[in-house]
């Protein structure tokens, strides 16, 4: 089979990185193209040692025309609010565009508004995106031309929900987060708070209630549920690199017991490559998805409270952000949804 | 004023450790016996390098004996199951005694054994025994001769909700604990899960609905509020040596919004000297309490959601464990609640 | 191609783990058959979750006949003098040994039962087994049935050490070596001084002049300058889970600068797909070669001492153990040498 | 006794915060005056909560009037360069000046120059001022008025080796220094290069030969021994938060062995309250120092290559900073060395 030449725009941040990584080995795709802010003229081996062997590439200022000309679909690494500029064109060119920023999650631009401080510019391409999580719109990623990469976040708690909310064993009013991601989630930049003294042996809270996430998971559930979702939301920063961990609190909405909804998630996921639902109430730890694609679920259901306990696990730079994006460009191009992962 | 006589029985372990490392600059109590089951004929000032300039003790194999004759007051730093066996040793010889394991804490001898495995050999101690969180029990502790020094755990959630459950604004039926240890919490032992490979760089959640601090914690809020209380409590290991976070998510019995329940809470602690309220929704950190006898204690109501996300830090070896101990020996003592901490 | 039959003997301890990861990936390898002492009787992608989609395999108890029948060549992945019983017998069932730990490494019985503390009871197969560093004996590998796998220290420290001392260029009796390792250089156990608090936060030098890897380096750097060596060799325990930095500390013989010793680095090692050699006084990190089977090295002069710093940098799973086991694999089987790397 | 008045001009570092954290608790100094750069008209207690119960005081602005009017010491806790604007005008106000900064420890200004990059403009103060090591210099230290507090390297490095450099045993023309330091070290800052994410499950050698401290390791052991040294110096960065472990590699001069190196090193630290020397070959570790003044000291001898492996530990912001910088402040102002420590 002929490889697709793909290009990485922002190579150089955490998700950026993970997405050459994943490429540098990707049977049926050829990275022609990589740029990045900072390091320009300089090989992308030499900015990350360990692609020796297996890419030869130089890691250029970013050039409209270049990467248009190079490449057959484009992944943006940017900076939310960037990728808007850039999108339109790729996507004017008949190049097929996978966004990990945003910029193209939240169909209402008001509430991107609101959490992102920036009027959006790209309306029409934003009508077009499709929400890239394979496990609830797989259908609709084959065709499209412009992928809203999830968030982190969202990945983690979504496919937490998303079973028993469209079987409709959950009480949709009653659905608290409590969420703990690594670092990497907060991108490779220079910040007080992200200095390693400030993290490491601490652990906190942040944005209760207010993170930008909030609205993508409510438009997710809701789409998929076709019923109005508010979960309550509170992110925690765990002083690790990689993986998220969300302990979902649910109120169920009729009797049921451990096994069964185990029984009813594992048959909802059956043919997920990437999903794994755990058996016997095991619960997943970041160890066992750290580096991979995966996302695993365990179950248990407290029966005298009526209420479910549902604990995924991720790799943030992984499931919630390269390795679902290079799982979205597997189905757009009709390859092994597994390739390269 | 002269200074009581104090032994560490079990100064090898963590929170015998720190016990010893708190007494050791204590103004009005000497320390002047410690023993530990590995260390015999050892100077504590050679197992623990950094006590040189402020003791010079023998660690000793244990004998009571000994330790009756030396010491007017005694913490029992032990495993679970084995202090039954000394504390009423040591109360009949009109030592006051401070246990920092769990063998006093649950009044109800059938949970107690249903929790730790083995029948309690000491009842007529555990009718005497008063629970030794100082902010719930302060008058019973002044004059208490055996204290159950509370878990970490226990520590953290009960601060959190004692104050709004105590004015009744919170509705006990809806209490959701999700609460994060540092590895201390499980002793200094050897254990494969416990390797620092194993715990470094994951995270995970443990012993769901089954924790031994689970009864512990219900009761208590049962003595305190004179109602039924059941929580949910999710316990997890998060990679760092020091300190619980506690997110707890309870419904508001009323209407109520974030300044009035802050409000409410510094009026109820406004005497404490280790409990911190924080001001104007802001959140406690780990590092915060890390190496003292402080729970900070953070608050924010979701109006649309009437519910309210009260978030709790302690030291799990401080106010979780030996911080608190000391506590509980000033205020027996009839010292300044603060001495030495 | 067909593909090769292959086992791991030990599958479950971290360098097993790390080849069986390597191997599910393999284009010219087929796992066939895994051991682990105490998981008789489950799935191996039920102990390591991450390998669903790769692996479908039991992960048996230990049974020799069921090994040497289906497998062509077997990793022994044991305790040191665990090995020596099993490898003599799968080598007479003509089935190829890749051996991880240090039984067939010393070549000298003596100096073996002097730091392993047993008598050698193979010396049959001890004096057959060829040292798999490839960037030293490369040919010998290529036509040996039994592989002693180097340790994960002599690795880092011979590569920094091999090009100047074949060249000429290093004074041999003036050579320092301070080496950090990452946690899971000590295997996966349960050990007290392992365990997560006594080694987080902290770091140590250990087994001074004693650890049992010095014989190692001292013999393969005998055998490559035919000249008697004797290190200086410290380890320290670092709290991360993967990775080994050496800073390599040697006298030169003759005046020479950063430069021109770099240039002879890479020339000596321009053929060698897994060693890189850094630029204009770079100096590699552990970060840069984790989960890689790369030897980073970075090289600098201090010109008025005449003394060469030389930094390497390894994954102590990867080029240290797990990585160069299947490195060798591939030299002995005829593979591209980096196939599965 | 009557308490001195003390300042902290730049509270809000890791020193400072330091500092202050000792002195809050210090029984013969009172915490008059502290200012910060970003965090004007807040309690000092908001911006450290765990100062709460010790401290009531505000942290201004920095105001020279204000701060020489308030006090009759300060500590100038403030970046390199800084210093030598604000010392000079306090000496003159007859206020003593402890400097934690680089500013006042380079005898040679033309040296200054060099590691630092911008001319030094007090050269007044810079005659006068005295290197603040209390093991070499305490009778100088006693009638200072202006204190260099030395760096946390140098501290570490200089106490590994001036007792045997004083006393003739050590090959001055050969000492290695492989220093490994906790990312405290490095400030209180925004950098990519200390983001976390960077710096966990890392390690590096940095500054090669052109580490800052270097010049100022040489000085003092150059005064101490009136011969000249230049040690070649290799920092590595630690994933922690506090600490440095520096193992000393120093030929001997004359035949020794362990316990005679040992015994001297006993010797010539017997009166110093914070030096450690580990019997029997025992080796220091971080753990044992942190959040400590001590400096801990193993001691090996190699004899057959006649060399001295010399490990030492200290909290690089305890004796390696604030810890050291109270220590003199104890000296200069003639109470227990020990008070507060």
């Amino acid at each position: 089979m002929k490889k697709i030449r793909v290009g990485v725009v922002g190579a150089t941040g955490y998700t950026g990185e993970e997405i050459v990584k994943i490429l540098a080995k990707h049977p049926q795709a050829e990275l022609t193209y990589v740029s990045g802010k900072e390091d320009r003229d300089v090989k992308i081996q030499d900015i990350f040692p360990y692609l020796k062997n297996s890419l030869d590439l130089e890691c250029r200022a970013f050039s409209f025309e270049e990467a248009a000309e190079k490449c057959d679909l484009v992944f943006l690494s940017l900076p939310h609010t960037v990728s808007q500029e850039f999108a339109p064109r790729f996507l004017k060119a008949k190049i097929k565009v996978i966004d990990v920023s945003a910029d193209y999650r939240l169909k209402d631009e008001a509430i991107y508004e609101k959490f992102y401080k920036v009027k959006h510019k790209d309306l029409v391409s934003l009508r077009q995106a499709v929400y890239g999580l394979p496990e609830a719109n797989r259908d609709k990623i084959k065709s499209a031309t412009l992928i809203a990469n999830p968030g982190c976040y969202p990945t983690g708690s979504i496919l937490g929900i998303l079973a028993g909310a469209k079987k409709g064993v959950l009480d949709l009013d009653s659905i608290i987060i409590d969420a703990k991601s690594g670092v990497t989630g907060a991108g490779r930049k220079a910040e007080k708070a992200l200095n390693f003294s400030e993290v490491n042996e601490s652990f906190k809270a942040y944005k209760l209630f207010e993170h930008q996430h909030v609205p993508e998971i409510n438009q997710e559930l809701e789409r998929a549920t076709r019923k109005e979702v508010s979960v309550v939301f509170v992110p925690h920063l765990l002083p690790i690199n990689r993986g998220i961990l969300s302990t979902i609190y649910v109120k169920l909405k009729k009797k049921t017991n451990t096994a069964e909804l185990i029984a009813l998630y594992k048959k909802f996921y059956q043919n997920e490559p990437f999903v794994k639902v755990y058996e016997g109430g095991a619960l997943p730890e970041i160890k066992h998805v750290a580096h991979t694609n995966f996302c695993d679920i365990g179950l248990r259901v407290n029966e005298s409270k009526n209420l479910a306990v549902i604990v995924t696990a991720i790799d943030n730079l992984g499931k919630g952000a390269a390795g679902q994006a290079v799982q979205n460009m597997n189905i757009m191009s009709g390859f092994d949804e597994r390739a390269g992962l």
